[in-house]
C-alpha cells in the first residue's frame, strides 16, 4: 500500500481574478472621476434620468453619485459592475455557505479532484492557535485520508476480477473504478481544502458583506467575508468603503456598513 | 471522557411535504380535470390567450395542455407549481450539489447540529454492498467522530481558565465555546447525514431531474435525483410523466425525457 | 371600416388563486395550530435544528415562531411557501413595474390578445376622479385603438396582392398578417389592460410589498401592492400582518413593516 | 397650450458599455489566447480540475475550449464573463419582453422622463417600409402626445386651487402634480422609445439570443436580439460565433446555433 500522504495546511488566499471594464459610449455627454464598474454604475443611474449634466455638487463626482445611490437604496444600478475573486485556502464546509448565494456564478474545484501527493486542509484559527489541538486536528485529517485511501484500495479489489478485460467489461470496470472513487472521497472531512472562482455583482457582493461578515457568523465563514471586502473594496472603492472592519474582543473581524439595515 | 458514538446507517428518504392548491377563480367559465399545480399550469397557459374554451381536442384535457406545453417548450407556465420535498439521509457531499440549483429554495440541517447520541452517516450504495469496505467505512466515520468529540474537549479545555466567569467573562466563554464546536466540525466526514427541506417550482425540479438523473452524474446523486422524480411524478404526474426511469447493466437508475434535450 | 370598440374601463380585481398545501411528515414529532405555507415555513424552520419540541413559550404558536422570523431575519425559510396571485384591471405600465421582480415567475396576457369587441383601458384614479380628464382620457384611448384598426388595414391592404393564395405564398401571406397585427400593437397606449398570474414565494411577495406600497411609488403600482397585501394577509396572516396600511393625506394607501428596514 | 412636440423617429442602437477584463494570478501556471471574459471562463474551466497544463490539443486554445465548454454542455464557466449593452431606440413593448428574462440586470429609462421638446417612438419596420402606413404611424403617435399634453394641463388646471400655496399645502400640491404626470403618461402608446442598459453573463446572452432570434418572435424583439448578438460575437466570439445569422424569405433575419437545442 502506498504512504498515506501527509496533511498539508493551506492557508485563505483571495485574489481579484477580474472586473468590469467600461467603454464610454462617445455620443453621450457625459464624463466622470472614476473608471470601470464604478462608472459604470454611474452611467447606468444617469442613463435612467437622462441627467447627463451634473448641476447637483452633491452627486458630481462618483464617490458621491454612489454614496447618494446608497442612502436612497437604488441599489440595481450596482448590479451591472461585477468582480471576480478566485478563493483557495477554503475548506468545503466554507465553501457549502458560499454556495447558498444564488446570485453568485461559483465554479468549484471538483471533489474528484485528490491529490496523490498531499491532503491540503484547512485549519479553523482557533484550532490553528493551540498547538496541542493542531496536532490532533491534522493527525485526524491524516488519519482520514489514509481510510480514503484505503477504501479506494479495498472497493478496487474486491471488484475487479484478475484477469484483463476488453469490450464492455473494461467498460463496465472503468465505471466501477470512478464509483469507487466517488464513495471513497465521503471520507474525506469538511476540512478538505477545495477551490472557488465566484463572480457576482456589486450588489450581490455587498449582500454576501453583510450578511456573513457579522459576529454571529462562523469564525471561519466570517474571516472569507472580511477578505473578500478588503479585495472589493480595493477594485471598487466608492461601492464598499461604507463598509468598516471592526475587531471583536477576541481578536477576529467583523465588518458593518450604515447603510446595511436589512434584518 | 464520554463513549465515542457509534456510527449510524441512515437511508435516504424523500417524502412530499408541500404541494401547490389550486382555488379557480369562480368567474373564469373554464375547468379542467386535473388539480393543484397541474390545474394551475393549464390556467397560466390558457390566461396568455384567454383560450377558455377548448376547441381543440388535442388540448381539451389537461394531460395534453401540459403534454403540448413540453412539446413547445412553452415552460414558464410551469413556474407555477411548486413541490416541497424533505430529504433525509443525504450525506453534505450530495446536499452540496443540491445547493447549486440556484432556483430551488433549500433549508437545511445546521453543520452545528451532532446529536450526542449518535453519528448519523450515509453509506456510499457501492460501499454498502461489500461487507469488509462496509465495515472500514463505519470504522473510519467512528474515528473521525471520536476525534470531532476529542478536538471540543481540548479546546475546551485549553480556554476554560478554571475558576467560575460572569459578566464579560461569561459571554466570552460561551463565545469559545461555540467557536470549538464550530472548529470541531471540520473533522466529520462528507459522509455525515444531513437533512434538506427543498422547494423548486416544476420547472426547477425538471431542471434538476434532467441534469442530475443521467449516468454521467455521481452514483448518489443520481439515486436521489431518481427518488425525488417518483415523488414528482406522483405529486403532477402530467408534468413528469415523459421521464422515463431506466436500469443501467451495473443495476442503478437513470432518468431522462424526450422533451429534455438542453446541452 | 369597422366600428371602433369603445374603449371599457377594467378596474383592478386581485384574486388567490393558488397557495401551498402542507403534508406534515407522519413521522415528525410535531405539530402546528396553523396549516399550509405558514405550518410550512415552521416546519422548514426548525428542520434546521430537528427542534421539534417547544420548550420555549415565546415561539410555541406559530404566529410567534413566525414572528420570531421576520424579527431574526431567517428569510429564507419564508420562501418555501407561495401564492399565486391572479392580477385583472393591471395596465400595461404597471405589468412592466411587476415583470422588474426576478424572483416571481409571471405570464402575462400576450399583447397579441386584441379583443375585436372592446378595448379595456384601466384608467388612472386621479383621472377618475375628474370627470372631465376622464372624458378626455377615453377619449384618447378610443382614437388610439382606432389608429390601430386603421393601420392594421392600410398594412394588410398594402400588402396582400389580391388574387387567392396558395402554399408558400400563403405562409408568407399569414406571416406578414402576423407581423402586421404586431405592429399596429405599437400603438395602444399604456393604459392597455393587461392581465398578469404572479407566483411568488411569501420573501419574494414581502420583498414586493416593501418596495412598491410606499409613498414613492407611482399611485398604481402602489395601489396593486396594497391590493395584493390584503390578499395575502388573508392567505397567510402570520407572515405578512407586520404590514399596516395606512392612508396619506391625500386618501391614497400605503403600507409598512417595523420588520422592513432595508434600504 | 403649447405646440404638441411632433414624433421623431429613433433608431435602434445598440453598443457594448462594458466587458469583463481579466487579470490572470501570477502564481498559476497556466496562460492562453484570449483575454477578457473569454480567458476568465478558460481559468473557471481549469481551476475545477486544475488542469492548468494543455496535454489535449484539441482543447489547447481558447476557441477549442470553449467550444467543447458549448459541446458538453459545461455552460456554469460561461458566467463568469458578462457584457454590458446600451440599447437605444427601443420601443416600451419591446423593453416589456427584454424584462422577462430575469438573469439579466437591467436600468431602463424613467417613463416619467418625457422630453419637452419632442416625442421619440420607434416604427415598426413593416410599417417604415409602407409609406403611407408610416403616416399614418407619426400621425397617431404625435395624436397620442398631444393627449398626453392635453390631459396633464386639465388635470393641473383642476387642481391649483389658484392662490399661491406654501407649507404643507405646497408639499400636497408637489404631490399632485407628480401624480398628474404618472396619469398621463398612460396615453403614451407602445412605440414610445425607452433606452436600457442591461447587463448579462456569457450563460444569459446566449439564452437571450437563442430565445429570441428565431423565427416565431416579433420581428422588432428578434432584430433586437440579432443587433445584441452581433455586439456579442464581437466581444466575445469565441463563446458566441456558433450562432449564425440566417435570412427567412421575407428578408428579415433570425440566428441559431447547433448547440443550442433547448426545448
Amino acid at each position: 500500500m502506498p504512504r498515506t500522504p501527509a496533511s498539508q495546511v493551506h492557508q485563505l488566499r483571495v485574489q481579484l481574478v477580474a472586473r468590469t471594464e467600461f467603454l464610454p459610449p462617445a455620443d453621450v455627454p457625459w464624463s466622470t472621476d472614476a473608471e470601470g464598474g464604478q462608472a459604470l454604475a454611474e452611467f447606468a443611474g444617469r442613463a435612467c434620468y437622462q441627467s447627463w449634466s451634473k448641476p447637483r455638487p452633491s452627486t458630481a463626482t462618483n464617490a458621491a453619485f454612489l454614496r447618494h445611490v446608497l442612502q436612497v437604496g437604488h441599489l440595481s444600478v450596482l448590479e451591472h459592475g461585477t468582480a471576480t475573486l478566485y478563493l483557495r485556502g477554503v475548506s468545503r464546509a466554507v465553501a457549502h455557505e458560499v454556495l447558498r448565494h444564488r446570485h453568485f456564478s461559483t465554479s468549484e474545484l471538483s471533489p474528484r479532484h485528490v491529490p496523490t501527493d498531499g491532503a491540503p486542509v484547512v485549519v479553523p484559527a482557533v484550532v490553528a492557535q493551540d498547538p496541542a489541538a493542531a496536532e490532533l486536528f491534522l493527525r485526524a485529517a491524516t488519519a482520514a485520508r489514509a481510510a480514503h485511501d484505503e477504501l479506494l484500495t479495498a472497493l478496487e479489489a474486491g471488484r475487479s476480477g484478475g484477469a484483463a478485460s476488453a469490450g464492455p467489461e473494461l467498460a463496465a470496470e472503468t465505471l466501477r473504478h470512478k464509483q469507487a472513487r466517488q464513495a471513497a472521497l465521503a471520507l474525506l472531512p469538511g476540512a478538505t481544502e477545495t477551490q472557488l472562482v465566484v463572480t457576482g455583482n456589486y450588489r450581490a457582493w455587498r449582500h454576501f458583506v453583510a450578511a456573513r461578515a457579522t459576529d454571529l457568523v462562523d469564525l471561519e465563514v466570517r474571516a472569507l467575508a472580511v477578505a473578500c471586502l478588503r479585495q472589493l473594496q480595493s477594485a471598487a472603492p466608492h461601492v464598499f468603503s461604507d463598509f468598516e472592519v471592526g475587531e471583536l474582543v477576541d481578536g477576529t473581524e467583523v465588518a458593518s456598513s450604515p447603510y446595511v439595515t436589512e434584518a
